[in-house]
């Protein structure tokens, strides 16, 4: 991408701004997926603390010729004991008042920095680093589009290989095995591809359970594409439903086009998230057991929240999951999952698949 | 299982004595493979209270059916609002001393459980807890072994697959395919298939650079099987290697089998790395960039750790991997790695290859 050179000094801008506003000498990163985002370094293990003066990358022998080659922009330091890595740099780097992401650190390592950096100032930032990496760049925006289409034309492939009597898992595996055919890199969560009764379980593994007449399938599918996530719901239909399941199927769907609808710059997340419940009303809602959405990008779920207790406005440029479902335990259950880039006045759709019943013959 | 209803009781029943020792009322876990361990629930979100009185297990609106299949031994409570739930169970449970897993708890939960429960004592819980999962049962030995099975098989399989102008990536995908259909149900981390100078990069990602004579492959795979990981690495010659990389490749194999005849009841974690690292002697141990190996589990990383600064002793019932490894950057790497129960007198491999030098014509 043509971008890549000047991608990582940008986002390592909107960092310096936080660090002048929290009034801190530096923020310390633990959290892969930032360390990602700010620096290239894709391995599962490294500090990245970014200051005024210096950008330093602390990664470990195994990663350390990787992180040369993806973390070009900045100063990398191997360390064999990481506590010990830290607490040198910190001293060389002659800082003081240490930000880090509240969210990352674990108790165990933060008590383990204060009692080795007793002059130090720990000071945990949490809610002005929520969303670092809640506005997507154009690049990120481009790698996010691809991801989409991957899994998308993954389901839509998948669709007409849905026969009577084949296993939930066995379709969950040509599913992803389609998808890594056409390049994605790994799943972005555990595929969940529920049929029938376990359909009324929102987070359903694969069974062995075999597709029959009357079946919902639910299929929530997501890839990673050079680290980016994508998530989409797609529920059939398969060969038969009653009445009671297309009438609910198609409040489920109304629920999902009334809150993509609402979807743009300036809205709350908590009024996404009440649009859904509202199309529900009180005789359905009880049965919409999660959030309506949330944000994705290096991972799955990110920020914005798409709840009743979100405080998140959403923001052109942000990317989130618009996913109401509705779900009767022991019989069967309905979601409807795009993701959408939000945009001043509207948002786009960045998974493919027609919503519209689909009934699998 | 036969054993399936009287594991979980077994299990917490080794929770109770820490609770006692470090003079706590409860311990409050946040890490999904202790509650999974502890409890039998494997859902992605949720918290476990073990108590003397009573074990409560918290989780939202999407795990409530899920949860009460699974661990039905443990009473459920479903939550709002995290914080909120388990407020009000500790109010509940009268509980004041609050043990919790440092290593699980972000200083964020951590400050607002703090700051909602300030008449409560928290009681960061580390080296107690570190070893809760290391000592393997035999439902547990059993599952781990078929996660071995199923991955040796697979690595078995792809070894005829292996043809010059392969690319890593097709080949990691036919791997990973291969286990799936033999009942592996995800990987137990990304796959690393790394041939020619990406085989120096410990933690390679599979690219697109295609198989060619002369080259190291390195394929360092595992997989879970009901929940359990497995995780081997064999090193491939490709048609033709020079007697340097055939040395050396007796070398690793060499730290190998010596770490894994020691590994015993009693040895210290350090003593087995050290016996690989004086294999590897003056000349060759700064390139060996990492630890000899860590326990496997639930997760594929956990308790104990095999490295120069593990203050582990490795005892009957642990599980753990030997993968010593050299790696010359720019040019080509070897790894060669078991994974293996710790008995009395020896161990045991799980792991199925044969790690004797193999040239694929």
């Amino acid at each position: 991408m043509q971008h890549e050179n000047i991608i990582f000094p940008a986002r390592k801008s909107l960092v310096y701004p936080l660090i002048s506003a929290c009034e801190i000498d530096c923020l310390m990163f633990f959290n892969m997926n930032n360390i990602r985002y700010l620096s290239g370094f894709t391995g599962s293990d490294g500090v990245l603390i970014v200051s005024n003066n210096r950008d330093v990358l602390l990664v470990d022998g195994r990663y350390i010729t990787q992180a040369k080659l993806e973390a070009a922009d900045t100063e990398i330091i191997e360390y064999k004991d990481k506590i010990r890595g830290i607490v040198e740099v910190v001293k060389e780097l002659g800082l003081k008042y240490i930000g880090f992401e509240a969210e990352a650190i674990v108790v165990q390592m933060y008590n383990l920095l204060m009692r080795e950096l007793t002059d130090k100032v720990f000071v945990p930032v949490g809610d002005d680093l929520k969303l670092l990496r809640a506005y997507k760049d154009e690049a990120e925006i481009a790698l996010m589009k691809k991801a989409a289409e991957i899994s998308s034309a993954a389901v839509l492939a998948l669709k007409s290989e849905i026969k009577s009597g084949c296993s939930e898992r066995d379709l969950a595996l040509q599913l992803e095995t389609i998808a890594r055919k056409s390049g994605a890199e790994q799943l972005a969560f555990e595929t969940i591809f529920a049929s029938g009764e376990n359909s009324a379980l929102p987070h359903a593994k694969p069974s062995d359970r075999k597709i029959k007449r009357g079946d919902f399938i639910v299929v929530d599918f997501g890839i990673k594409y050079k680290g980016y996530c994508s998530d989409e719901t797609c529920t059939f239909g398969f060969q038969e439903l009653t009445a009671e399941q297309n009438n609910v199927y198609q409040l489920v769907k109304e629920a999902h086009d009334q809150a993509i609808d609402m979807v743009r710059e300036g809205v709350t997340a908590a009024d996404v998230d009440r649009c859904a419940r509202k199309v529900f009303g009180e005789k359905y809602e009880k049965y919409f057991s999660h959030g309506t959405g949330h944000g994705v990008g290096l991972e799955v779920h990110e920020a914005p929240r798409l709840s009743p207790f979100s405080q998140d406005t959403l923001k052109a440029q942000m990317v989130v999951t618009v996913e109401p479902g509705l779900y009767f335990p022991g019989r069967w259950g309905i979601r409807i999952e795009d993701t959408v880039l939000v945009k001043k006045n509207s948002c786009e759709k960045l998974t493919k698949m027609d919503k519209g019943l689909i009934i699998i013959e």
